[in-house]
């Protein structure tokens, strides 16, 4: 099994940390879809981080998809089974997936285009957005913590404290680490974890 | 249950429609992220479509984190349960999705911004992605069938379809039916079902 990607896109971080607490072995690309578009189109020609190459030689993409297939291949679960813990666990990577997403849009429309191409109505959108799903995931872990041990952590606890990483890094002028006390400990118990250390974003 | 959003959107069909394939009721809530900007925040303040109201009135979001949800709740599941027909599934599903995103960024491009704010290698970069999903897609369907009966089609079949028809309606100058034949074909199935009738992109 090969995941192809780099590790600074959430979306493969999300996968790559998966896989390590699933106690799944896989060869890691780190390919850039931009750096090198060439050569991940020859394994991807979509040019999709992450894209999951299975052990027969299929190729999956989308991290939420490509989760849902390494499930079947490992007796731990990331998800819990039903019931209120599920829709929570659910409702929490929406709203961590809705914040990697407006993040992304936000530092592509300031990394990817010169400045007289960047239009202020979309940039003040989404950075509306990103805060709001920051707050709704910052109340949710009021409400009730989430489980960061190794053995606990589900992929809402993945997917929140990737995003919080990637944030951090990429959007910290947008997304203040001190409105969101709840986040940046949870974030910090869980970067301590093996699987996450294993997978730097840089 | 509520589903908020707009059948334009290909993710809010592809929910609706599962739904009804499911045999699961709700109420519509044809709110847009862009029209009713404010009313669709009062109920998640993400402002993401689709959004879905549980019956407990939580709020969960990401079509495939929502349909994740509902197979709980329904007796037909939309997912093979297991082996390379799931992993087929998953690849179909993940290509009709990469199309859709794809599509969705051009129109975002053309519609939401000045011509003087557009930026040619955006998309040309995202045009090509496209093309490629809906190459890989036509690939598909000419190696083997996907299933189009009610009671036998999965989501890759309602994500392949709802792609087609939102890319046929949006960015058809892009995407030409001509070189998709398998697809137009596949797609014209299931729009007959009483499911994708009843779920109309406008």
């Amino acid at each position: 099994m090969q995941l192809v990607g780099m590790l600074d896109s959430p979306y493969v971080r999300r996968v790559a940390v998966s896989l390590r607490l699933l106690d799944l072995p896989f060869e890691h690309l780190p390919l850039s879809v931009f750096g090198t578009f060439e050569a991940f189109g020859r394994i991807n020609p979509v040019v999709k981080a992450p894209t999951l190459v299975a052990d027969d030689g299929s190729v999956l993409m989308n991290s939420s998809l490509i989760l849902q297939w390494v499930a079947t291949l490992s007796q731990r679960s990331l998800r819990p089974l039903g019931g209120p813990a599920l829709q929570r666990d659910l409702r929490i990577t929406g709203l961590a997936l809705a914040a990697c997403e407006k993040a992304v849009q936000l530092v592509y429309e300031r990394n990817l285009r010169p400045a007289e191409r960047q239009h202020a109505p979309w940039t003040e959108r989404v950075s509306g957005q990103l805060r709001a799903a920051c707050a709704l995931l910052e109340a949710e872990l009021g409400q009730a913590p989430l489980p960061a041990p190794a053995q606990e952590i589900t992929d809402a606890g993945v997917t929140t404290a990737v995003a919080w990483g990637f944030m951090q890094m990429m959007v910290a002028d947008t997304v203040h680490a001190a409105d969101h006390p709840l986040l940046a400990a949870y974030a910090q118990q869980a970067e301590r974890l093996p699987a996450f250390a294993a997978c730097p974003a840089r």
